[in-house]
């Protein structure tokens, strides 16, 4: 699918405006950032920006996309011919893919003539907000999982085809170690995982029969799902029957599966029962409606588990299905000349931060873990001691002063007109990024429940040109 | 994006399996179904028929997938080329795109030969779960909206590309009137709609001359955003001077949408204003973060709102953003006679309906609306007079007569092996058959809030043989 007409139409109107009213050549930059974080957590883990690439590095209409714009009726021939023949030239900056990233601090900025960026928010936003809300979902279970391997089995729960494969892809880059889905594993290089359904047994006379036909085609494979029927009655001394057929061949049993019931209930009493029977080795994995809450109760009721499937509770991010990110207008040239913008809101919450910016994570000497972002703008020289204020409206304290700390960029440039972009795209490379950033940050604020507040600041000069323009803004 | 790797791995090693171990002719009945309803409501509006349709029609394997399946290790060689040379020789029924559906009837059917029945559950529940879900919230949002016209304007909050285009789809066989999404409206002629953001006031000097740029541009296409600054004291009365200078150029203004603050005040408020100023046609639109629950509550305070744009809250289901349908065995030939087939599980709700089925809507003679549906085996003809048992178990009267009523089968062949499908792909016709169905279903099981339990029933024949299959499975 060409993703080119993924555009609400009034990204086209615009543009179309812009085209007919503004000097082409002036260019815009354009913020990518949220407010709210999903789930009441701290921060969002940063995705999708290896897709935003290829989006941008694929931006072109086909014929067909000018015929359908031309049927609508709105925009001049000028219009279409330029589109028909757009070639981007925009700039991107982004923070890595599996960045931790905190509310109102850019994740991406677009440069370009204002047309074109007008035209790329839709797309860059389901983009950037689909992934970043999984992979910070998958975060939070895998957490919760306390490093046992957690499978992305969501698939047939996923909002659509794309929601399932690039899903499972932020889901890796969230800590998951597999994907069910073929697709995603292959397109990105990810573990395929799973075994067998229900209906596998049900194929069959009776479950003996059936986990012995499986046995015999995956003799190394043989993680059995023993709920079928019943899972202490039933399920497990089958299993036990065949994992001792295995042994005898020489082959090493994997597990068991736990679909439904009373998970830490029957978790306990299966892996009594394996264990009495020689097979200490022998896993146990659950999987029936699972999200990190469930995950948390489980393991503080004891339950032996050694893996986690999870499904839809993780592939629609099911309790916070939604990230909002948006896109706003930062700057401005007017015949030529860079002009900082705001969206002044009723609200301070929601009036926007004016100018070309930069993010730093700031440790202090000697330190592991960074103590707080400071949002800058791009063209300053961060002091040596800064009068910070928060980003924050809400904050009580809203002036401190910054010292004795080093200072990291975190928005570098991925992608520029002319050049071929190198965001990595191993999949476990950017988990690890994100596993690494994450040691980096407190541990409070990586709590699933309550999680204490990360400072954010802004410079004195971000702060200042942004209350500028709310005063001129109120004087017109 | 080819689909046919859109499959969990079990699906594959199961379908190795039965290639292994079952005779390949033999064949299976899946039905695809759901437990329970999002958000509470009595029941689904199933959609996503086509794509499953065309997801059939297009299934084939490409070398690079054989390739890669090749690469897991687990498949025969004589199971991959029997994939690389895949034709589907499956027959699949299903209720008519846009029908409301009650919770454990069967909405689709997929038979055919076992291996491929198994290998099409990922997708086939990855299309209808996600459709379906999204028509079911647009029904609720545009029933709550009372006739007004619902845009769907989510594509940025969707979870993915796909979820914004088949959800834009979905979103008008639920109800929507139109959809924001370019690619959607072009790929299933839907009206596109919208006109302007804020970042289109923002890149001019002031409220007023971003106004009159974009009326010379687009003098009938007038429909002003007038919250970017204040919308009493600036974005109305600017509106306002832009209609009487539009109307004085001959043109007719559209009207103005308000997408932050407190809705009713300000609308109320601005329909005053535009009515003073002579604009009583000029439409109030609204569109900040609504759903069903809002837009009853916005009119029901007297908000005069003549239009509602729906993003995030549509496109997620935000409220209940999984539909949990399942695919379940139903039948199964054994050396070519069929075998119902059952999932006894612990509790009666989860124990699943065995034997190809058909579902009838019944009503009384006279009566334009249905009072219950029943389900029965596909080969029985109902009798006059029907000893029915609840499907529902936790129904209190699970036994009751039925008689004197006239029975809709729902439930006809889309697809069948050598045929071309001629499933509607009329979106706005789809849109026409849910809108009658609803009109032939009881008003009270349509209430957003605490709706009236729908009756659904089991015929004696296909009861006992559930029974009959859960006592054979306690015997063995």
């Amino acid at each position: 699918m060409n993703h080119a007409l993924l555009t609400d139409l009034y990204e086209f109107s615009m543009a179309n405006g812009y085209y007919a009213a503004l000097p082409h050549e002036d260019q815009a930059v354009f913020d990518v950032f949220y407010r709210t974080v999903p789930d009441h957590g701290s921060f969002v883990i940063a995705a999708g920006l290896q897709q935003v690439v290829e989006a941008l590095e694929n931006f072109r209409f086909a014929p067909d996309d000018i015929d359908y714009l031309r049927s609508l009726k709105l925009y001049s021939e000028d219009f279409l011919h330029y589109l028909a023949t757009l070639h981007l030239a925009c700039t991107v900056t982004a923070l890595p893919e599996g960045t931790p990233v905190f509310p109102r601090e850019p994740l991406l900025t677009v440069q370009g003539p204002l047309m074109q960026v007008q035209l790329l928010e839709t797309l860059l936003l389901n983009l950037v907000n689909h992934q970043s809300l999984i992979a910070t979902k998958a975060r939070r279970i895998t957490a919760a999982a306390e490093g046992r391997p957690v499978m992305e089995f969501g698939a047939r729960r996923a909002q659509g085809p794309d929601a399932s494969v690039y899903g499972a892809r932020a889901a890796v880059i969230g800590g998951c170690a597999s994907t069910s889905n073929v697709l995603a594993a292959k397109l990105f290089h990810i573990p395929a995982a799973g075994t067998m359904a229900h209906s596998w047994i049900e194929s069959f006379p009776d479950e003996l029969t059936a986990f012995r036909a499986w046995a015999k085609i995956y003799p190394d494979n043989s993680a059995l799902l023993v709920d079928t029927y019943d899972v202490l009655a039933s399920g497990v001394p089958n299993a036990i029957t065949v994992f001792k057929e295995l042994r005898a061949a020489g082959h090493k049993p994997v597990g068991i599966r736990i679909d439904s019931g009373d998970i830490t209930a029957l978790a306990k009493a299966a892996r009594q029962m394996l264990d009495d029977a020689g097979f200490p080795e022998a896993k146990i994995t659950a999987s029936n409606a699972l999200d990190e809450t469930v995950i948390q109760s489980l393991l503080k009721e004891g339950a032996p588990l050694d893996n986690f499937g999870i499904g839809e509770k993780l592939i629609t991010s099911a309790s916070s299905p939604v990230l909002s990110g948006v896109y706003k207008l930062a700057a401005l040239q007017v015949n030529g000349q860079w002009q900082p913008k705001i969206k002044v809101s009723a609200t301070r919450e929601k009036t926007t931060l004016p100018g070309h910016k930069q993010v730093y994570r700031l440790y202090h000497p000697g330190s592991q873990r960074a103590f707080a972002d400071i949002i800058a703008l791009a063209d300053e020289t961060l002091p040596a001691v800064i009068a910070a204020v928060s980003a924050d409206p809400q904050v009580t304290h809203a002036r401190v002063t910054l010292k004795n700390f080093t200072a990291e960029p975190l928005l570098a440039t991925v992608l520029a007109p002319g050049h071929t972009s190198a965001v990595p795209t191993d999949v476990f490379a950017i988990q690890q990024h994100a596993r690494e950033a994450l040691t980096r940050l407190p541990e409070a604020t990586q709590r699933l429940v309550n999680p204490d507040l990360y400072p954010v600041y802004l410079t004195p000069k971000l702060a200042a040109l942004q209350q500028q323009l709310i005063d001129a803004h109120h004087e017109d």
